[in-house]
């Protein structure tokens, strides 16, 4: 049976309990998303926002939404491992360039779809108007 | 004249000082980056971060791309304040989905223009092989 996503009955401390070398109780709020056997999970958040903010920040919100809360602060954690200038924050810089770039190709693709359909249009129109002069050979025949 | 962003003689601790309640040394780290009239600049990095591992990161980087990464530290502490469960990887994700919905917009945009063009050519070329039929009547008042 599993608590807190540990096997009941064993003795081995969250990877979080044992980093910071403390008894890891059965009610231990990192327990349950930061199991022994992935120690740089714990590590990373532990390094970047220091455990006693991470177990702050988990006490503050209701269990369902705690795996998630974890997930974003390790995705951030390891940003900042790789980069402790920008972080995260370089991604966003990134995408944001990205969605920028997207939004004027965009724009002149649509530019160019309303400009191809309206030279088409006044071809065509241009086409009909031209029409009646090609058909008056047909309508001599029928004198 | 000013030393680290402070003017030198006044008395008057950073903002990070000031709230961890300590002697604000001429060479402090946080000084620089934290002036006392932007205190809640300093409260939400303490918050998220914690002003030890905000020390050590600042530490750990040269002056000249220090104040980069207390902008971004800020703005991470500042998202993660907003939103305690996803703080800026929230708005990654929500980036993320913007450029995949403006990539599929710009590939449907791109597949219209090529469809107009290549429907525009088959109309012309369809139209040459048309000409000499229509230029007919043309060919025979010559006779």
């Amino acid at each position: 049976m599993k608590v807190g996503g540990r096997k009941q009955g064993t003795m081995t401390p969250c990877a979080a309990c044992k980093l910071l070398r403390r008894r890891c109780a059965i009610d231990c709020v990192f327990a349950p998303y930061f199991p022994a056997d992935e120690p740089q999970k714990f590590g990373s958040v532990h390094k970047v926002f220091g455990a006693s903010n991470v177990n702050k920040m988990l006490q503050e919100l209701p269990e369902h939404q705690r795996s998630d809360a974890v997930s974003s602060m390790v995705y951030e954690a390891n940003a900042r491992v790789r980069d402790p200038v920008y972080g995260c924050v370089g991604a966003i810089s990134s995408l944001q360039q990205q969605v920028d770039m997207l939004q004027t190709q965009l724009a002149q693709a649509q530019a160019e779809v309303i400009h191809i359909k309206m030279h088409q249009f006044s071809s065509t129109s241009s086409d009909q108007q031209h029409q009646p002069s090609l058909n008056m050979p047909q309508s001599l025949w029928s004198y």
